[in-house]
């Protein structure tokens, strides 16, 4: 019935996994490998034509984007535990900060987790081979993103970067000085986007920020996030990623 | 009680002012007059210290971002004519729309608007003058939109803009072989954004791309929502912008 392909709890896909263990949803579970490039197989890019992981499967209906596969399962089980504010103003908070995740933060750690991490495996590629695997990839940012992860990103983009996220922790810092969440009196989809996209990695990733001192209600956020039992479900599950390049999650540098 | 600063009736200004006209929603108008930098004026900062129009004062709550003020008005005005399928997967498929909108057509048709007409108003102010403009910009993005506006964006940006616009307008015609509004049967809040964001301009501002050739779903669909009456009233608002100078609506190159 719920189905979600998906693969290691970082980033993305744990953004989607969890909605599902914070609402104590049940649903088939389907790893996608990607250091096999699973995610741009024909039978994968049938059923989302992007070749992104996560994607929702409801009863055959598709819905791809985790920020609208969130949103999804608020409308679709409303009986579940909420993870939406029920009040107009709440909800707008909610989607204020998203918008923010989505648009400000999640492509400036994830170009640095890439730098890292997608680095080492593209250039561990042969570079004939590079290109067949390029040309299976649907989206053309997607394509940019593998030929630049395999070059390098410039300078100036990672500073740029870094500059992204040390704006994004101070906000967040700002926030958390007036409501215990993100979004307000409620634990809601923000918390788990930014907690998904920035908080893991940044304290990890980027210890020179010190993290601790500079915001230290964020650095507090994420310890309260992390002990979440939803949380701990959803980060217990299978991570397959070679522990050397666990650089998204900022377990290596 | 309903309070919307905002600018000319094109872009972001016109997809909330569209939301009020088709909704049926009586608000207090406030003209934002971005020729003389009002945006950035501190007592505009102080109700949104992004300095950024437009912006919903309801009640003396501030909400900014048109796609979290159009969803806004949705919740709190539920009675009103609606703009978002009452059922989960409609409201999933427009948030799509709504997130491909925001992520990935908006900015490209603003760097060409920005590049013709921002450019022309930023080139015509005095060097001394427009640091001094700059410096009052809260946003940093901005900041270096305006720099790159007075020295013209590059090449390679524009045509990677151009590019980006392309692939929007053929998955627009494409989603319109399939269903008659962009997120299904009903006429939605994706509508207005990307009427708003690429509709109105998109012909105008790039004939070379000869869109009722290339995608005759999507002028026939730019025609239809021209014709409805919220959209009529809404462009029919004052618009202060010199007519040279208007080529984000496309009517000036």
């Amino acid at each position: 019935m719920l189905k979600l392909y998906h693969a290691e709890p970082a980033a993305n896909s744990l953004k989607a996994l969890l909605s599902f263990k914070e609402k104590g949803l049940e649903f088939e579970s389907v790893y996608v490998d990607l250091h096999k490039f699973e995610q741009h197989e024909p039978w994968f890019v049938a059923i989302n034509p992007e070749g992104q992981v996560p994607v929702l499967d409801h009863d055959g209906v598709i819905i791809t984007h985790t920020t609208v596969i969130g949103e999804y399962l608020e409308d679709a089980f409303p009986k579940a535990p909420p993870l939406r504010p029920a009040d107009p103003v709440g909800k707008a908070r909610m989607r204020h900060w998203n918008k923010f995740c989505d648009e400000h933060v999640m492509n400036y750690v994830s170009m640095h987790g890439w730098h890292r991490m997608v680095g080492v495996i593209a250039r561990s590629i042969d570079s004939g081979e590079f290109e067949k695997l390029l040309t299976r990839i649907p989206l053309h940012e997607q394509r940019e993103k593998w030929r630049t992860a395999r070059s390098g990103f410039s300078e100036a983009d990672l500073a740029n970067a870094t500059r992204k996220i040390e704006v994004a922790v101070d906000k967040i810092e700002q926030q958390l000085t007036a409501t215990p969440w993100i979004a307000g009196e409620m634990y809601t989809l923000a918390d788990i986007n930014l907690f998904s996209m920035a908080g893991l990695a940044v304290a990890r990733m980027f210890p020179e920020m010190n993290v601790d001192k500079r915001a230290p209600r964020f650095a507090a956020w994420v310890q309260r996030v992390s002990e979440r039992p939803g949380v701990k479900a959803a980060l217990a599950m299978p991570n397959r990623t070679n522990p050397a390049l666990r650089t998204f999650t900022g377990e290596a540098r």
